[in-house]
């Protein structure tokens, strides 16, 4: 049984009414999400996300947004943006708490509060092609949340194992997948 | 042999001396990035990132990033934000392109523009636990690249080829990376 309203400013009904249209018509649900990215100089890129295709048609952003990556001095860039590996425990720390948010609301529980600190181990010797040994991403990677809701402990520890099971960050870090890239010369020159 | 000055904005000589130090002293190479997260409302939460670990000192960026993710309307939110699974997809560009420029630089090729479209393909009845046939999150990604460098085409398939071998994203996001939850309860509301 779902709860009805809004709650932790999720509409529920609405989720409700998603679940029930994704039940009838599971084509509904296939999701193709895009960004654009565009290289500036040294460690410096900017990402834009406009457009995305869900629910069977294409569909755009309210506005563009622009993602700044860029390296601190200490690797050599200019420290114009939170650097790519940065940029992935957010992707992770949004989708966690996200996840943890919209189940909650679907069981009715509200929260008020949710923290959470985050970092991940890496061994630079992988991105130089130093060591073989080393792997070039995080060795492994802690989250630690507090979260403030109407249950009790037990109750947000399920919360808490809910939004890892079901968060599709935490599976695209947690697990393989599998990315294909293509290019090669750019036929005219933009910059 | 390594290129010397600066190429694609990249101090290649700081590059140099860099992979000296390391391999005179592995530590140096440990890292340790952080990020901190705090949710707002519905599919609103916002990332901030401070500060880090490497050559062997916590370091602090020259600003706080602070990066505002979000969901669509169609998804519930208020798009006052790209959602986690794009920002995962801004992590991977800005890795692979950085990836690219830096051992570009590295072998004395100077790259004039590098774009990227990435796209990734995603079935929501995963996160809404509505089949346990299909995965969570990103079922594949693609990633087109368009390269203008001073080197001809098969220089610049073996820098695309490069990129993919030394990106710590590339290698977070195609392998298996452990991640640790831990959390309960607020000790004292902040919001």
């Amino acid at each position: 049984m779902m709860a009805t309203g809004k709650i932790n400013g999720v509409d529920v009904d609405r989720l409700a009414s998603t679940i029930d249209a994704i039940k009838g018509d599971p084509g509904i649900a296939s999701f193709r999400f895009r960004a654009t990215n565009r290289w500036d100089e040294g460690g410096h890129t900017e990402t834009t996300i406009h457009d995305f295709y869900g629910a069977r048609q294409d569909l755009t952003h309210q506005r563009d947004f622009h993602i700044h990556a860029d390296e601190p001095d200490l690797l050599l860039g200019k420290d114009m943006g939170a650097n790519p590996v940065e940029l992935a425990l957010s992707a992770l720390a949004s989708c966690l708490t996200t996840s943890l948010v919209y189940h909650a609301a679907a069981r009715g529980i509200t929260v008020r509060a949710v923290e959470s600190d985050l970092d991940g181990e890496l061994d630079l010797r992988g991105f130089l092609g130093l060591s073989d040994k080393v792997r070039n991403g995080y060795k492994n990677i802690n989250v630690n949340f507090r979260v403030d809701a109407d249950a009790d402990q037990s109750t947000i520890d399920e919360l808490i194992q809910l939004a890892q099971k079901r968060s599709p960050v935490f599976d695209i870090i947690s697990n393989p997948v599998s990315i294909k890239v293509n290019g090669g010369p750019m036929r005219s020159a933009k910059h």
